[in-house]
């Protein structure tokens, strides 16, 4: 039995010896990576943190003292050591652990948000509760050096500085990249830093210990390279720490565990907010994760441990995306791209590769990422903002007031929209056709299949007065579905005897109301099915198609509430449109991590279940109806 | 005539001498000074700006180079030099001109959001947009160091500092307070900066300034006073901004035009991106508006010019929570007040004065506020965030993930919904009762009057295991509105006759209802109105009223989209409930800005308007139906 399997909370780690701990995170690093080889997860995060994490568990007390992870794909380490090995066997998968803390899982977990540069703000209002209620619990938040590009976490900084009662203790995890290199002024800044003498001292450091690592390959040139690189970027944030009055420490060495529990016991003892400064080195002690300068290894599905090579995957919507984007900017010189940190998963590295100058990573600022695209088109450029769907929800009163208001022609890319199932509640795309409709002017698209993908994206980059939504699912896309005929600028998909069932089916929905037609026709029911392309503003033609059928259903991947369907409700009313209509969509709740799948199946959102609850409708009304025309009384 | 009179674009003020350009300062300050007491306005940012303004006009050419104004208030000089003082004749009303800076007015507008801290975004991208184009323009942005406490700002110089091409200047604005004295690290970490031999010779420089201003009164001691503690705040960013690797210049007295127009043109000069800080008084040279510590001349209404004393108002919904706040906060230790740099506005003033260690002001940062009150939440204690409505949308996810997500019991108190008027498009708080629709387990109240929102205040502060919301608009609450009955949680405000039409009145709109009812009832119409109190969840006993009626009618003073009757709709059509449904609430579209009175009369939401258009609905559903009962075909 290895040393792991006796970990069942922190507490056990306070009395094993060094070696031991050190056994214990090598034990640690292969099971993190034989997991994630066929589990897939955040991997190369995980690696990064292994040190660090033993460390506060060590010199802090969870759960009195409440460890708070920014961007909670860092957790896994913390989770081996609270007592959740077992759930590793179905990681992200229904029933089995959250990719992310969890208070159902554990009371070491308290933040399970996975939107990033939040952990600073949470701390900080858990460090003033607890100097108010006179309990004597640290805080301790870890925050990677990507995390602090976000303006949240600039703002809690500016308010932790002058909160001189928190015992709050503010780790950096710094890797010098956040999924890709850091962005910005932050990186950039450490000119008067280089010849800072610690910073050969760590890198001798790291270097020995690099080379120490037992049993997992060699350590390539290239790895130290960029780790030298990542050291240097590292230094930079010191200054602009002390310049706002938080006490620093640093940098210290991440991977040595014994350097950590010393800054991180100075830190406690300070009882004031600290900010620990540590340098870690994402992917540590896994050669095939190190080697990946693009930073594959953030989040893998599947792979070969050996090589490192992931299973390998179809195309997916992200691809379509990704080439499109390239051709319109071969067509059109003034469309840019811009991207919150993540230009390969949004599908802007082929556009980055073509276009660097007129690519722009901003960070994870998707605040900015907003204003900025809408500076771009007032000054004649048509930027395309790439994001997942999820986080635009950080760029609401932007995509408004800054963009909407103004009439710029400004192009959002909605990656991972609908049910995306593994990541859990923080990461289905189900809100952005709901508050979206409540902006002014906005045209929003969700293409079925990826020929829809294409000509609504070009569709999207021709409009110049007013903000363009397209967005589709994760994954691949389906077949695509022929139009057999339009309908004002909608196209017809399935049109089958009479006028008995109109299904309007958003975006990703089509395949599935083909299916659900495919059903109902067999069973002698009429069906009209009708793809609006463009959901927002609604088709006039579809109002007609809807007053000429007897039962109006609306499908799509996104909350019921206020989404497609809703609006559609809406318009009809308001148009005296009487057909009876049943709305289909995501329940307005959060949803648990499972497979996107068994989700849409057990949300009802599958063919079968669609079909029968039509059938159910229309029996219901036609048997209301015959009461009418019997004229009973009610 | 007066210089003022002959400058109608920026070109005019080539020509003058200095001692011209002093006196065109003094007319511009007289002019501000007489048009606010007149028609109320931002009187003293913009006091604070004249010759901050006159001399970026005068190095810079607008239009072909840009200037884009944070928070839009600060305009009001820039108007006058860009040909528009007549319009000040209607300052903020109809048909005059816009409070903020507008497109439709000027080809020197750019940028009319009044939302906080977007300036650099935009300026960002527009630099980029002329580099990319080859276009030799200069963009130059003013922000408010209060501004620069928001997250979006820090984002964008986060970016603006690695690129390098653009011709960017920025101008702080730092007069040591953003709307109150200026939050945070920010201004308190200038420990290493106190005894910049700088510091002292501007000091000295704006007091002898301060002293030359003539025919203004006397500056008092406390204004001296306030003024160095200003400058010695205002000392503190550049080595943040150093840090971030951007150019630096200052700082400078920003009431020396001659000293300001140097500086620009070197940062002109410099082609990248360049920082001027220039310190400034807020209420300059206006003696009354200089005496106000507590700010209220930030926008005052109407006032008299040599008291400085404002048109007293009556009590507004402002205070009602204000005093009850403070009781809620005796009763319970555990109740703590938040707001982003609006102490007073959003009335945490009372609650501040009372409960100081139990107040956070966290800067112009609602992200953080909303995050942070999650924190405090988990750390056992219940946050009260008090924000303008129309500012909420910053946070939306912050709501919806740190706070909904993690059920937490915060409570957010938003001020100003609805139609607010005078400040235009983006500051109508009509979106809020839309977007919050879609965040699970959220509660959301609308008081009618006083008494309900002391009601309400209290019912939230109780709920523990979700986010509350409680909002109420600009102005004084109407006469308190008794309840003849209740329906489920829902008060029964008027139940007249026989069934024929259901009212379904949202907070401010009850008062309306009751008059559309007389009305009604004067016509042989049978009313129920329903005053919902929370409106979501939708009450059941809503739902059942709703089946019992002929027609029900929703009001709300917010946006048609999404809103509390769409919601309805889609509540009654799941429920199978098919009574003909009609919608009223505001056009969803940017508003212009006017009377509050004047937009809701021109959207329809007068008793007049909605009585009439509601028997119009029943003769049109009573003609339908006896068509039907006579049987005859449609």
């Amino acid at each position: 039995m290895g040393l792991l399997e006796s970990i069942s909370t922190p507490g056990d780690l306070a009395g094993l010896t060094d070696e031991q701990l050190e056994t214990l995170a090598s034990e640690i690093r292969d099971f993190l990576v034989a997991t994630c080889a066929r589990t897939g997860g955040h991997l190369g995060p995980n690696l990064g943190v292994v040190e660090l994490t033993m460390a506060i568990h060590r010199v802090f007390e969870s759960p009195k003292d409440r460890v708070v992870f920014d961007t909670g794909h860092q957790a896994y380490v913390h989770k081996l050591l609270t007592g959740r090995r077992e759930g590793f066997e179905k990681l992200r998968q229904e029933g089995g652990l959250s990719g992310y803390p969890s208070q159902a899982e554990s009371e070491h977990d308290i933040v399970e948000n996975s939107h990033a540069s939040t952990a600073l703000s949470y701390a900080d209002g858990l460090a003033k509760a607890y100097a108010i209620r006179e309990e004597d619990r640290h805080v301790v938040a870890v925050i990677g050096d990507g995390a602090l590009t976000g303006g949240m976490a600039w703002e809690a900084l500016n308010n932790i500085a002058v909160a001189r009662g928190s015992k709050l203790v503010i780790v950096v995890n710094d890797n010098g990249r956040s999924y890709t290199p850091t962005i910005g002024g932050l990186a950039n800044a450490l000119t008067s830093l280089r010849t800072n003498p610690r910073y050969e001292q760590i890198l001798e450091a790291v270097k020995k210990r690099l080379n120490a690592v037992k049993g997992i390959g060699p350590v390539t040139y290239d790895a130290l390279h960029a780790m030298k690189r990542g050291l240097k970027d590292a230094l930079a944030p010191q200054g602009l720490f002390e310049d706002l009055g938080l006490k620093y420490v640093g940098p210290v060495d991440g991977h040595d565990r014994a350097a950590m529990e010393h800054v991180l016991a100075q830190a406690k003892r300070f009882n004031g907010p600290v900010i620990v400064h540590a340098l870690t080195r994402k992917g540590f002690g896994y050669d095939a994760a190190e080697r990946h300068e693009a930073d594959q290894f953030h989040s893998p599905g599947p792979f070969d441990v050996d090589s490192g090579l992931e299973v390998p995957k179809g195309r997916i919507w992200t691809d379509v995306f990704a080439d499109e984007i390239v051709h319109i900017g071969q067509r059109r010189k003034d469309v840019v791209g811009i991207t919150a940190a993540m230009v390969h998963p949004v599908g802007l590295h082929h556009f980055q590769a073509r276009f660097p100058e007129r690519t722009f990573d901003v960070g994870i600022a998707e605040q900015h990422a907003a204003t900025s695209a809408a500076g771009l088109a007032m000054g004649g450029l048509h930027p395309v903002v790439a994001v997942y769907a999820t986080f635009l929800n950080r760029a609401f009163d932007q995509v408004l007031m800054d963009c909407a208001l103004h009439r710029c022609g400004v192009t959002f890319v909605l990656d991972r929209s609908g049910v995306t199932g593994d990541d859990g509640a923080s990461h289905n795309g189900m809100w952005d056709m709901s508050i979206l409709q409540v902006v002014p002017g906005l045209r929003l698209a969700a293409p079925r299949d990826a020929t829809r993908l294409r000509e609504l994206l070009n569709e999207a980059v021709e409009v110049e007065d007013a903000p363009t939504v397209v967005r589709f699912p994760k994954g691949p896309p389906p077949e695509d579905i022929p139009a057999v005929g339009k309908a004002g600028g909608a196209d017809v998909l399935v049109r089958n005897g009479t006028k008995d069932v109109l299904i309007v089916a958003v975006g990703s929905m089509a395949t599935t109301a083909v299916e659900v037609a495919d059903r109902l026709v067999a069973q002698g029911i009429g069906v009209t099915v009708v793809d609006p392309r463009w959901v927002k503003p609604v088709d006039p033609a579809i109002v007609q198609l809807a007053r000429e059928h007897k039962l109006v259903v609306s499908v799509e991947d996104n909350g019921k509430v206020g989404g497609c369907g809703a609006v559609l409700l809406q318009t009809l009313n308001e148009a005296g449109v009487t057909t009876p209509f049943r709305l289909h969509g995501i329940p307005q709740a959060f949803l648990e991590h499972a497979k996107r799948a068994a989700i849409l199946e057990r949300i009802g959102l599958t063919p079968q279940a669609l079909a029968l609850s039509i059938v159910e409708d229309i029996t219901a009304s036609t048997a209301a109806e015959s009461l009418l025309e019997s004229d009973q009384p009610l």
